[in-house]
């Protein structure tokens, strides 16, 4: 079978996603990308995780044609797509609705940094992408949820290589990074950040953002070019 | 055995409520309906889940008259009765007391519809009715349920087929669907919305329902003539 | 080993408490007795689930002296005792420190009546007992605990038959019944009501409790004259 | 292999945070001390605890410097050594991100004392150390943290004897005992308590903190020279 490693990265990623408390029944999807040949491989369409296996994986090149297999691919496909073809240094995608996070975005809030377990992973708030235009919701709906990803980042200045989390308005996060491993990683870390903020307000109403010289220090232990985090 | 199909679907998903995490001890019921038979079967009363079997499920009529089975069925047995007689198309309700659906029963609010989740379900809010008034109570109380919750679907001009869900106000909700798998799916569909739409508000005190073209969009996704959504 | 069968009610109860999601470490204890021998078994103090055993349960008769055992008794063994020897009818008393329960008793309120699954176990609030004055504090502080607890329900009017559960104000919830899966029962319906009632209120500041029609109703499906729950 | 004792301490402590739902991913380390060697053994930087095992634990001395081991140890390591150098009686140290003692850190609050969980284990609200100045941050930041830990008990007038956990403003909590068991234990002792007092609060706005009579009884029933829990 052709197009094996993404195949099985894009398989064991999805299947990750119950594990961690991620997902109900079917409400995700993780694609995995393989550069040189163009394409990614992500879940079919409402199959339920019992049954996936990495030969059930949906091969789509970056304009959302489908490559190889004959089940529907995820109907967030063409979502995949755009962010793909416009973000050269990503390798993976996820999405899903889970609990904390999609609560944030129906609040169309962006999720502030209170801590440094936000910190740890990135120097902003996490942005929510405000729901889309009319026009763009009755046009190509999925391909148009990529634009307004994009678009939001560059509304705040923000590069995806910096952050790689975001709330779409209304709906729910989309998470990616250099692999499978990685997306899959952040969704989770998303989660755990946003119920932290959440608790965070209930406890204290006016509780203040952190401070630059603390979001800066946490953030460059793991990610600067002086790292000592990890091995 | 008799009704051997109905049986096992009614028994299958009652043993889906624990794993869900929809019921502690016996606080909920599942019943599968055969149409030509014009019976369905349901979990006998207060017996715990690791005691059922298919054998031990009861078959009543449309009526609610036992058919077949030594046990007591369900306390709760009229009012699926009622519902199988008036809605011709559901083949299983399912009732559950599950925390955060239950929470917004006893709140006798309507689920306001904040984000795509919810859309992916119902282009509505998710109706609540009102506690019955004192002389349903004292009368058959369980029939009356019935009728209260067929009488808030038409009263808010709602039909059983486009929302498969209801909460009865001060008690806990009550969804249906076209077999026993559907019906449950329901129930954990409608728990995972309650819990985000407390969330939501927790978060954000003046938070907008979904505008209409998104709710639109992402119903006809899943359920219009030009759905896209599954295999 | 004498006791045989007060002793394995004890084990098997206390070891349904963590499985219950009730106790954290060893925060919570089971006592089950022996009206005919007027003696109970206890779980030992601070001795971690894993190692309890029937024959590590300590037996203690009704004014607290142990009877039969080397290990010390639960510190809370008075409490027990004292409940024992002015209630005739209950055979066993559950006390633990389950989080939502806790929590109310630690804003001691009483837990308010808004649904049916509060009121298909109790027709009024759950009480909570005011802490105590210092003096008893400072006396025999779980002696006094229990004479709390009754004083409590005599305020109120209640009787220990009628209201299964209780709040101590600033500590936790005690709850008593028949036999220890009766108790232990009726720990984990308490757990859920607190939870629901929490949510309830955050859902809906103004919420109003069940009406009396409703309340009667409920009660009495599952435990009046004409009830008709269960087998 | 040297160190065995300390190395299997630290080993099997860390992995119990995972188990106890105080950790996600790697967030989250337990050092273990042998006082006669000056040394204690620490989870190494970022390793899955899959992976981990106790020939991988870094033995570190009390100044911070790699005594054994190939892999980096804890980021959090200097921390570590700071409270190991200058609090003489205590024998582990255990660091999460919690989610509920973590929501408390960056609210920047003290836990107050709302009930008896609480005062079975502490007599005082449990302190959050402000966050450092801008100095502390940019210089040797977690040897600095040990110092903000220190002084925050210091300046409440607090002994690291009698208060074994502490919030670290806008970060998360630190748990120490005198051995890696009871560091541990005090770490979802904590995340308990901070819980129910967020629960607390939520249930009653302005909820008074227990009385001191009632916090003397609980402590001294389980620490003072009379008390009387456990073996």
């Amino acid at each position: 079978m052709s197009y094996q490693t993404i195949r099985e990265a894009a398989y064991e990623a999805n299947m990750q996603l119950p594990r961690l408390g991620l997902v109900l029944f079917t409400f995700g999807n993780v694609s995995a990308a393989d550069r040189d040949a163009g394409v990614f491989a992500i879940k079919p369409s409402g199959v339920p995780y019992e049954l996936l296996s990495p030969s059930k994986m949906v091969i789509v090149d970056f304009d959302g044609h489908t490559v190889e297999g004959d089940l529907r691919p995820s109907s967030d496909t063409l979502t995949h797509a755009v962010l793909y073809k416009h973000w050269p240094k990503i390798g993976a995608i996820v999405h899903t609705h889970s609990t904390y996070a999609t609560a944030w975005a129906q609040s169309q809030r962006d999720i502030p940094i209170y801590g440094t377990t936000h910190a740890d992973h990135n120097t902003v708030n996490i942005p929510c992408a405000p729901p889309m235009d009319d026009r763009m919701i009755q046009g190509d709906y999925e391909y148009q949820t990529g634009f307004q990803i994009m678009q939001c980042l560059e509304q705040k200045g923000l590069s995806y290589e910096e952050v790689e989390m975001i709330l779409v308005g209304n709906h729910a996060p989309f998470t990616w990074g250099k692999n499978a491993d990685k997306a899959v990683y952040n969704s989770a870390v998303l989660e755990s950040i946003a119920q932290m903020a959440y608790l965070t307000e209930q406890i204290r109403k006016d509780v203040p953002v952190l401070k630059d010289s603390l979001i800066k220090k946490h953030f460059e232990r793991k990610h600067g070019p002086g790292s000592y985090y990890g091995q």
